[in-house]
């Protein structure tokens, strides 16, 4: 695996540390600072700048009910100075509900930061979904 | 508007007219040839490579129910080779569905192209949303 690639794993995976832990340090060490920030939790509004973005991680990290998360076979897709992850999201255990996310890094004061994260309602468990299911697509 | 904005709200809008039309060809032009591909459609499993999300696009662009959609309030955030869109997706006329969309593009052979779209449903309309509706997260 490149050190690229391993690099974007990292980070990727510190965000999801950072969640499943409520590190809220942590959560805002990997976001971008100079780079166009935004956030999509499920069932929200779309966030659009850091503060925001990070106002919002702060309510969740800081929950009572914060829920379990782990982030199940994330893909890295690199892209020069920037890269995207795709990975699934278990959460409340292995009982609990699964999302599909989205995340936008991009290489930042010689690290790489988080840009925009995107998860939503799947359907589908990890490794039970085909190339050629075409035929459940909502759109 | 500088230039890359024009040029990714351009591309943005030709997926989705590519999208509205049931133009398969068009919808070929606008996806990345070398870069790395994926599509994750609302309540599909995720598809990656290029021929993969391909075919989900014939498919969905010559079904006999294929919905309408209209793009709305695109952002771009750019960040140099690479861009992001966001906005949301208008299904079946002003009485649908409204799905939130991430829409990733980098440059390519001169022109943008699109590498990733994930589009998943979302509760609110555009223009009813709060910054600071961090209650209404579902995370």
């Amino acid at each position: 695996m490149s050190a690229d690639r391993t690099d974007v794993l990292a980070i990727n995976q510190a965000f999801y540390d950072a969640f499943s832990t409520g590190d809220l340090q942590k959560m805002e060490s990997v976001w971008a600072r100079n780079a166009p920030v935004a956030c999509a939790h499920p069932g929200a509004p779309l966030l659009v700048g850091r503060d925001v973005v990070l106002e919002s991680w702060e309510s969740i990290l800081s929950a009572k009910e914060r829920p379990q998360i782990m982030c199940i076979e994330p893909q890295p897709h690199l892209l020069d100075q920037t890269a995207y992850v795709t990975c699934y999201e278990q959460l409340g255990g292995s009982s609990g509900s699964i999302l599909l996310a989205t995340n936008i890094f991009t290489r930042e004061d010689g690290g790489w930061r988080i840009v925009h994260h995107h998860a939503g309602p799947t359907p589908l468990r990890p490794r039970s979904t085909s190339s050629s299911a075409s035929d459940q697509i909502l759109h």
